[in-house]
């Protein structure tokens, strides 16, 4: 680990000052939704638009070329056609700028022309500036008041999480899935070709970054196969490390080498660092944005006992079967616990032996409230799960004669009082538009428990593949400390 | 097959006249909430509730008992306590009445009582009158006015997937779940404790009955094991099954016992079932909708060979590697159409070879047409996979700038014309409340791509899992009838 990585990307996601080349006024143009997207955000540090045509955008002064820029730049965007990407680059080099995060397509990728453009990019590396893609989406980092382009309504707040993606659409489409659910990031990093900054720079950075308590990253082929992997190997000792290895199979392999001219590499080498780092191997974003969650809001000394309170459908059958296949234990509660049980519920529907069916998916505040005071202070239990308690009971009686707003804020009191983690399934319904107040309703409820501490998913599998995740991570990583 | 089955059952799904034992005013009470729900579902039947204390309940002549009814009763469904069912059942038998949904608890689920109650309900059976339930929800029969209690705001039109439910809370939750998607359903069957009628009983009326395509089931343990195998397999050939066998783990084999009374069974007896018939293995409410959805839009001649169009993202690596895994192919198109996507799409960021990547999410109209007629008429792709096109530029680009409107009709038009089958894979994004209008948008986009016969999914899994059920299910029945 080198610390002084720390100093050295500091221009990259904290700059004093932005040029943006290729800077427009026309919002049809990458550069110009570009700078309107910094703008929206907020960025605070001076920003130089770099057009040779234009002398103001938005208000502000435009210069022909970086080197007319009379102040010191940190970072530089570069938004120009590929074959004109080389001599500004050579440009920023010869201004001192420090960074340089590159959004032009058109390189490796994309044929032996956009190889020999790439091949001269790789002249400007190792001289102090550092770069960032080509063929990528450039930098978010809230605290440094940078965005992506598709990132203009990302959130201004920071959180832990950080994201490495060799795809930019990939960083733009995780930062509005965690939007809704109130994730937050450290910092998204789109890195495209990796023509100077790879995966394994930025795994390095990210371990060292106190702000980065947890790293996910979407890889399609590395630069720097041994290091990366001997990287993984410490830096999941550290903070958790998601890994989504795009292009595993033949076809998805393929399809790699269009994409970001990476190889995909063998399925076998992945297999062995998956087996030997403690890398949580995930498949999709969706996945990445379920663990995530679950690591922001769940506990390090996590248990796998399970206390599983639902109502009706099934409920305790279902979650018993997805709890084994995730590797997490439903342990029968005690005899007395389930005669408190027993005393609260109806006698006939009902189950008390964990899963907790309470017969209906719409409890009363009474009835909910004391099964998961009962639930949550079984000592057998280490996270409670609340399965299926529909909200709306006008979802399922329109006609009245239902309903017990109470119900909402239970879940969180229960929470504050018994200090034990807790993790809630509201299943997707997809109702038509004239019902769209029950979806209103539904993620009222969710951006309370989010605020809570208590993450939320669609379906049961999803939640506790989430707490198995946390809870086996830091398992393995605890007997490999003490081991 | 027993094709009198069909008259047999026929009171149980079209019942003429109904008696509700135990109906009421009070609208907490079940019987009561079932009565408002057949009426607000609009049963077209003469209605007969009874009830020993009230003398008209919503405009309803009462009836002491279901003996004083004085016109024939084809079904009369039970909501009088355990105890009280027996003879309540009695009364049915020796007023002719046909057949009977005892949707009271408290049976062989409940203990020795219970199980003692339930063996004298065996007394009635065998004598012409069919009982379903105890512990049960009873019948959804949209072609029969006919509705279970959470169901009040089921559609009236019928469909052709039948769903047979030992537990009456899925058989709730999955009309919630279709109501939204446009899945219609001929026969929704929550059977419960299957005193009389049982999972075999059901599955051969479902195989001969002309209204339902499609047969899906959430059992958790069969009363009748070597009828109820030896059928799945003949009905297989006829028409697709899709069966959520619950309880197969030892944590959910174990709440099954509390659940229905059953005994869930060998897990590797189920293993040889799955293996033997060509009934297709589900593990949740949403895949069993999943599948019948897709079922319902594709056709039964639907080969393994996909063309994927997406827009940025990894899209091409990401539907490369989940089409492979689910057994499907991606083949790479010819070097003609290729050259053909080449000229209608951007030089850089975008990928011809098949996933084709339109480089960005917001294609416009013109793009999206142009690389959609050229997928859609290559003899190498039986199925059109839409994935990631966003509809809504507003939600990456809140500054305006963006947005084709025609875009959301491009896929409509294209299936239209070229007659291939074509699915749409609509990422759910989970915005918050003040960004409901974004959804509200999706939601539209969803109801006319269902309209038009196009299944539309959150995630590219779940899409290429469920077109991979269909082609495979087709495939088998093929080589099983022609072998």
């Amino acid at each position: 680990m080198r610390p002084e990585l720390l100093t050295e990307f500091a221009p990259l996601f904290f700059p004093r000052s932005l040029a943006i080349i290729g800077a427009s006024s026309d919002l049809r143009k990458y550069g110009g939704r570009f700078l309107k997207a910094l703008l929206a955000f907020g960025y605070q540090g001076q920003i130089f638009p770099v057009n040779l045509q234009e002398r103001e955008i938005f208000g502000l002064k435009v210069y022909p070329s970086v080197r007319d820029i009379p102040q010191e730049v940190d970072l530089a965007s570069v938004n120009v056609p590929a074959a004109a990407v080389p001599g500004t680059v050579a440009e920023c080099l010869a201004k001192g700028v420090k960074g340089v995060e590159i959004f032009t397509a058109g390189f490796a990728e994309a044929g032996p022309e956009g190889q020999r453009l790439e091949a001269d990019l790789q002249k400007f590396t190792g001289q102090g500036m550092r770069l960032i893609g080509p063929n990528c989406f450039g930098i978010y980092c809230p605290a440094g008041g940078l965005t992506i382009l598709p990132g203009a309504d990302f959130p201004r707040e920071s959180g832990h999480v950080a994201f490495i993606s060799q795809s930019g659409g990939l960083a733009a489409r995780i930062g509005h899935l965690a939007l809704g659910l109130n994730l937050r990031f450290s910092k998204l990093i789109s890195y495209g070709n990796a023509c100077d900054v790879n995966e394994a720079d930025l795994l390095e950075y990210l371990a060292l970054d106190p702000e980065t308590h947890l790293i996910a990253a979407y890889v399609e082929g590395v630069r720097a196969g041994p290091r990366f992997f001997n990287l993984l190997k410490q830096v999941a000792l550290r903070k958790p490390v998601l890994l989504w290895k795009g292009g595993l199979t033949k076809t998805g392999g393929r399809a790699v080498a269009s994409h970001t001219a990476s190889l995909a590499g063998e399925e076998s080498t992945w297999a062995a660092v998956f087996r030997q780092a403690k890398v949580i191997k995930v498949n999709s974003l969706e996945e990445i944005v379920e663990v995530a969650l679950a690591f922001t809001h769940l506990p390090e000394n996590l248990g796998l006992r399970l206390g599983v309170v639902g109502g009706g459908g099934a409920i305790s059958v279902a979650a018993g079967d997805a709890c084994e296949r995730a590797g997490l234990q439903v342990p029968a509660l005690s005899p007395d616990i389930q005669e408190k049980l027993k005393k609260g519920l109806p006698p006939a529907g009902a189950s008390f032996r964990n899963p907790v069916d309470l017969g209906s998916p719409f409890p009363s505040a009474a009835l909910l409230r004391s099964a998961l005071e009962t639930v949550a202070a079984s000592p057998q239990v280490d996270v409670v799960v609340i399965d299926q308690i529909i909200l709306s009971g006008r979802r399922f009686y329109p006609f009245g004669g239902e309903g017990d707003s109470e119900v909402v804020g239970i879940p969180i009191k229960i929470k504050e009082r018994f200090g034990k983690p807790m993790v809630v399934i509201f299943p997707e319904i997809p109702t038509k538009v004239e019902h769209i107040d029950l979806e209103i309703e539904q993620r009222q409820a969710r951006d309370l428990y989010l605020a809570a501490g208590i993450p939320v998913y669609y379906t049961l599998d999803q939640g506790v593949r989430a707490i198995a995740a946390v809870a086996r991570y830091y398992q393995a990583r605890q007997a490999e400390i003490v081991g």
